[in-house]
Parts: C-alpha cells; sequence; structure tokens
C-alpha cells in the first residue's frame, strides 16, 4: 500500500524526527511504499495567498475560495500545491506526525491544509440538494482512504484525560481529526499519541517504537473512529443538525460518532 | 484603554477587512488608543524556527522551547516577536480576527501565537509545587489583559449549534480560547461570530456593525466565559484533574467553566 507522511517538526534530531524515521522504516519493511512530505525540511510556504494561483492578476479583489476554485479547475495553482494533492490521490494512507503546539498543528502543518486542500478537491464537491449537502463529512474526493494522527505533547496523559484541564485529547483533534480529515473523506483512525515527551528517555522510546509499530502493522485494519455520514439520514438538511430522535436532549462533541 | 487588534485576512477590500476598518474607528471614536498587527500585509513570518533567536549557532540539535527561552532571557529574539511581545504589554485588551478555515485560525495567525508566545513570557512562567502548577489557566504574564475572538465564517450558524455537524462552535473555540487565550492569562469575552459569509449584503453588514460595534462598547464590562482557574483549588495538581467531587461523573469542555 502508500503511504504519505506528512511530518512538521524543524529539527531532524528531535523525538518526531526519530519516530518518523522509525515509522518510515517500518512501513517499508513491511512492504509498503512511503513518501514523507517533510514539510521544514521541504520550507513549505505556510501562507495561503493570492500567490497560490500562478494565473492571478494583479489588483483583482482577492478571495480565496474562489481563487483556489479557478487555480484548480484551470491548472493554474502553483506547483507544489499540486504536487502534494498527487500525493494524495497516490496514498491509500496518510499520517500526519507533529507535536501539539497551543493545542492544535503547527502553523506549518496548518498551512500545508490550507493551501493543499484546493476548492474542487478537498470542499466544493458533489450535489447540494434536500437530501445531500455536498460530498463531504465522510464522502469526499479523499474518501476510501486513512487517516491518523501522530502527535507529541509536552503535557501529561491525565492533563488530557475526561477531565483533565486541557480537555479531553480527542476534544482538543476535533477540529483536526473530523473537521480536516473526515470532512473531504477520510476513515479516521485513533490518534497515537506520546505524552510527556519531556521524559522519553530510551526506554520510553523503544516502548513508544513498539506502539506505533504494532498500530502501523494494524493500519488496514484498524476500525476507525465511528463519526456519522452526513448524508446518511442522521442530520436534518439543510441546518445540518443531528436528528431530534438521535441520541435526544445530548450535545457536544461526542455525538457526532456512532453510538457502538 | 489600549487595544492591539491581531488581523488575519490577506484581503483588505473583504468582508473582514472592512469588519477591520470599522472596529478601528468605532474604538478610536470612542478615545481607545489602537494598535492593528495586520499580519498579511506585514508579510509575518508563519513559521516557527531556529531563526527565532538570532544569536542561534549553526549546527546546534534545534529545541524550540528551549530556543525560545534563551532568546527571551537574553534578548535576543527577532525583532518582530519582540516587537509584538511589547504591543501585547501595552495592551489592556487583545482582539484576534480572522476567518476560520478548516475550523481553526489561518496558518498566519497560529505561526504568530507560536513564535510571539515565548517560553518565559506566555509559558514557563510562575512556581511548580504540589498546590500551584505554573502561572497558568487564569495566571501568568498577560492576566488583567482582555481578549476576544472576532469570527467568520461560511457555515450557517445552525451547523455550529450544540447539535450541529461542526461540532458547537465554543468547543470548536476551545483550543483557542482556553489553550492560547486563558492559559497565558487573559480574560476571555464571549467571541463574536458571523456566520454565513456569502450572504452578507449591506443590511447584514449593517447590522454586523451594530452587533460588534456594541460588543466593542461594552470590552471593558462584559462578563467574561467563566473558565475555571488552575491553581484555585478546583484541580487535583499535579494530575490537573477536575476535582472528583465537583461535577462528579461529568467530563467533556464545559465542566472547565464554573456553573453560574
Amino acid at each position: 500500500m502508500n503511504v504519505l507522511l506528512v511530518f512538521a517538526h524543524p529539527e531532524p534530531k528531535s523525538l518526531n524526527g526519530s519516530l518518523k524515521d522509525f515509522m518510515v522504516q517500518r512501513m517499508e519493511k513491511s512492504g509498503h511504499q512511503v513518501q514523507v512530505s517533510d514539510l521544514y525540511a521541504m520550507q513549505w510556504k505556510a501562507v495561503l495567498d493570492a500567490n497560490d494561483n500562478i494565473a492571478k492578476q494583479e489588483g483583482e479583489r482577492f478571495d480565496p475560495s474562489q481563487n483556489s476554485q479557478q487555480a484548480f479547475y484551470n491548472n493554474t495553482q502553483s506547483a507544489d500545491i499540486a504536487c502534494e494533492q498527487e500525493k494524495l490521490r497516490w496514498a491509500d494512507a496518510v499520517i500526519l506526525q507533529f507535536p501539539l503546539w497551543w493545542f492544535s498543528m503547527p502553523a506549518i502543518l496548518k498551512g500545508w491544509v490550507e493551501r493543499v486542500y484546493a476548492y474542487g478537491f478537498a470542499y466544493g464537491v458533489g450535489e447540494h440538494s434536500d437530501k445531500h449537502w455536498g460530498n463531504r463529512y465522510g464522502e469526499g474526493n479523499l474518501a476510501g482512504k486513512r487517516a491518523m494522527l501522530v502527535v507529541t505533547t509536552g503535557g501529561w496523559e491525565s492533563h488530557y484525560n475526561a477531565r483533565g484541564i486541557n480537555g479531553p485529547i480527542n476534544d482538543i483533534l476535533f477540529p483536526i481529526q473530523h473537521g480536516i480529515l473526515f470532512y473531504p473523506g477520510f476513515d479516521v483512525l485513533p490518534p497515537y499519541i506520546i505524552y510527556r515527551t519531556g521524559r522519553v528517555d530510551e526506554d520510553a522510546f523503544a516502548q513508544a517504537c513498539d506502539e506505533l509499530g504494532e498500530r502501523l502493522d494494524n493500519l488496514w485494519v484498524t476500525q476507525p473512529i465511528a463519526f456519522r455520514k452526513q448524508n446518511n439520514g442522521d442530520y436534518d438538511i439543510p441546518a445540518l443538525t443531528l436528528r431530534a430522535d438521535i441520541l435526544p436532549g445530548q450535545s457536544g462533541l461526542s455525538i457526532h460518532e456512532y453510538e457502538i
């Protein structure tokens, strides 16, 4: 299978750098093809702007969505964007690996999402009707592919548990796992998280590699997070609120998963 | 009072650009001093890297936190970072204004947070003991200042309500409001959100200005979101989980607000 690893850490000799090297080796040893988008090494342009469309004319009012749509359909996207989209088309699975900085992904990776996720590619696709509100949340051009986060954080696991002060890790990651990955169609696997990075010695690193290696070996069989599909009848359209008879009276992020 | 407006939209003639101009006028008319950090216009460097410390030596292993701490204490931060910190010290209130891109702030603004929020400035401050886990979440160098988000999104309000498919807007914004603003000490005011931006005509814009103008007029008296302070006795330290006798059995993001 083909795996795209999008890696967002500035230091190759960091814990994240070592984990990245381990993952590539492990997956290649298992016979997979791996491509790495090492965003810092590539000096990835993080900032979405009018230059992302090479046909953009001077003096126009810049509309990010419209510019993206025109560039995508007219083949005038800047080369770095088109190249990453090609990698996504090629991939059967995508891994986003990053340190949690201020409770989200590093800016360089956020900018990868913003620029590569073009209108017509990752959003703005599919019919809009009173039964179907675009191909998104479980449908879309990336449907059939799998995605997983590999995240490190200095905080303790308890700080991110159900009652931890930082918020439950799955809630903190919801905008990424549901909003960035499930939205264009990915099946999203549970994340692999390493906590308390300041204390990761050789033993802890070896243990992390064991766990992560197992996660990689099971990449194709692991049950994805059971996010509800938008157009499967669970949501009222166009309000896109969960039907009143499903988990009545409940709210919050977890209602957007099927009850198992 | 002094207000810092951090603005993250690439197009001055956009809805966001017009709102920004309106806000500056309204606040200046009320006698406030306003500084605007217009990140796109400033060509803000979005990517945190070793160059953020001008004393950084070639060949060293780059540790983002350590590099930030050394630069902060040795006065070797790059000038753009020091300048933004000075604006934050000057400000009585900070407004972050941005379009919601992929359920979070644009990369350029995330990179502003990552680079300006130095170790020793926005984190890594205060004593660590079994009663006090650093000055954070309600304490810190930015305590006593107010902060507010002004956010636009193409989606409908119902898509972001308690049962909306995107997740409740306050949950989506929790990593920013709690994790980025409350963490270093800000009192966080309820956000001002404009939904369905594609449909904002002249009337809707006038209405938004009325509402937002009122929010600005009340910036100094509006009740902040009642996030629980970390070191006030509500959390077990060092686990930093909410005490078992507070909202027993409950979980999720909303438990981190005081019951009113």
